[in-house]
């Protein structure tokens, strides 16, 4: 990746968490009642990597080139909300799938689940309270960011949580376990259940900047295109550590899409197989970012090796 | 009630039903997987008494003073949008609450609950997808409603439903099982849980007016407190239709606070007690509307006395 050379990506990525992290806390301060204050802080602070942030900060760099002159604390303000909606987005889900009527999961990052620690009817207001809080966090006082930006975050992250994306592909995940699924079939589910948001991640960090000039419907095409490859490279990968991981270093269960007769990729294409068709796509990820013409994409090339390469 | 003379009421509100349940089966169209469509439209358009749609576009009319000499056909669309999101935002409320982890219901407005009908996981994404689709719906393209408002109308539903609003309350009221509380706590409580979102539902559907206006914050105050002291007559008349309601009548079972021991009105005040301070909420709320100025306030009017006048 000869990008990475001119480019300081643990500089980029740590001062990036540093701002999310900080943001996410200044966001969710401590309320009453202090079940729900917790619950939401457990599910949302309690670590993770962020991937979806990143991406949306990472987008956000790359278009920078079309801001102009000017520097733009609206724009810088819109990205780092935006990257905090998506981690609630990504948190909720999480909380949710982990309950017992879903995957019946009790680890994750390594730490009890939510409906673990803090008992089954708080873990599912929190997941709701987590997604609205998404909401909530993209709509400040228009003096911050431009009602235009607003809407248009919301606008991307609403059809990306919702029937038409993760929640619709949860569904057919529900709908699926037993059945033989096509690749066709597993792909189109893993584009709404996992692609949908971190499409959504790229698409909003990219929203966040100057609109008027021509070339950024192109550039965002790219970048969209790029997205979609890398969320199913994600998905690959997740199958394959699934099969070959431990639950220590994976942070969860491993082995339940095998124990739960899911479909998945390594059923499909075997370990290799798998492997080969992830880093396939992450090449065709990286040539659309190198198509686009865009000179500030080496932190979504990072992004995309992380995912591809990632132990966990 | 002088100012229902000269209003059709019966006319209104059929016409508004009629449009709100027309634009709700054209944004929640049948898709894959079915499971999940039905369980939504089971949950959605399974009736019920549209109380927020109505409010919202009682409050358009109320405020539409302010529009100025040409027909708004952008400003009806937003509070039609707005209309559908307040009771997707409630349905979504339902099916959750509903649920085996927090009120264990079987029965609703009549019919099997959702996760009686579909299961528990179904009835899980069912919910979750709800809440996305109505932050969907009032974030159309922008040449249906101005991005300005559909920043604005995200802004407050937000706040309504999430950890200040609706699901704080439905926190605070989980962590109220087994203790007193005072009339204070439980009237904060009911702010939250269910006053949020009544007192968004007015504010949603006077944001969907021309807002240039000096007079217009001032008119937008006393149609919040309006709301306030509706919301909480609201619970009022829920806690008497608990304790003197049959389940047929009711649609849902009846008996269940005092069942769970859950903090009330008629337990602080009794029965006697808390219609009449249901009543006087009632006075209280028609004095904002006097108070205003504004003059199409009719609907909201009539709107109050079927919240303190109901039999369900």
């Amino acid at each position: 990746m000869s990008e990475l050379q001119s480019f300081d990506w643990s500089g980029w990525s740590e001062h990036e968490l540093k701002r999310v992290d900080l943001a996410m806390q200044q966001w969710l301060k401590p309320f009453e009642p202090q079940a729900l204050y917790e619950s939401m802080s457990h599910a949302l602070l309690g670590g993770g990597k962020r991937l979806r942030p990143l991406l949306c900060l990472a987008a956000r760099e790359a278009m920078r080139e079309f801001d102009g002159a000017k520097p733009r604390a609206d724009l810088e303000q819109a990205a780092l909300r935006a990257a905090c909606a998506l981690e609630m987005v990504h948190a909720y889900s999480l909380v949710h799938d982990d309950m017992p009527c879903m995957d019946n999961d009790v680890l994750r990052r390594g730490l009890p689940t939510v409906h673990v620690k803090f008992g089954e009817s708080m873990a599912l207001l929190c997941g709701d309270a987590l997604q609205t809080l998404a909401f909530e966090v993209i709509t400040p006082e228009p003096q911050e960011v431009s009602e235009a930006i607003q809407a248009r975050l919301c606008r991307i992250l609403s059809r990306a949580a919702g029937l038409q994306g993760m929640c619709g592909g949860q569904a057919i995940d529900l709908s699926s376990v037993g059945l033989r699924l096509t690749q066709a079939q597993l792909e189109l589910m893993h584009a709404k259940k996992t692609g949908a948001l971190l499409r959504a991640s790229v698409l909003m960090g990219a929203a966040c900047s100057h609109l008027e000039d021509s070339r950024w419907q192109s550039c965002a095409q790219f970048l969209t295109t790029f997205a979609e490859k890398l969320g199913l490279a994600f998905q690959v990968i997740d199958d394959v550590l699934d099969v070959v991981s431990d639950a220590k270093t994976l942070g969860k269960t491993p082995g339940k899409d095998a124990l739960n007769d899911k479909p998945n990729f390594v059923a499909l294409l075997g370990l290799e197989g798998a492997r080969d068709y992830a880093m396939g796509l992450y090449d065709e990820a990286l040539d659309q970012l190198s198509q686009s013409g865009l000179k500030q994409t080496q932190a979504l090339g990072a992004l995309a090796a992380l995912v591809v390469h990632r132990k966990s």
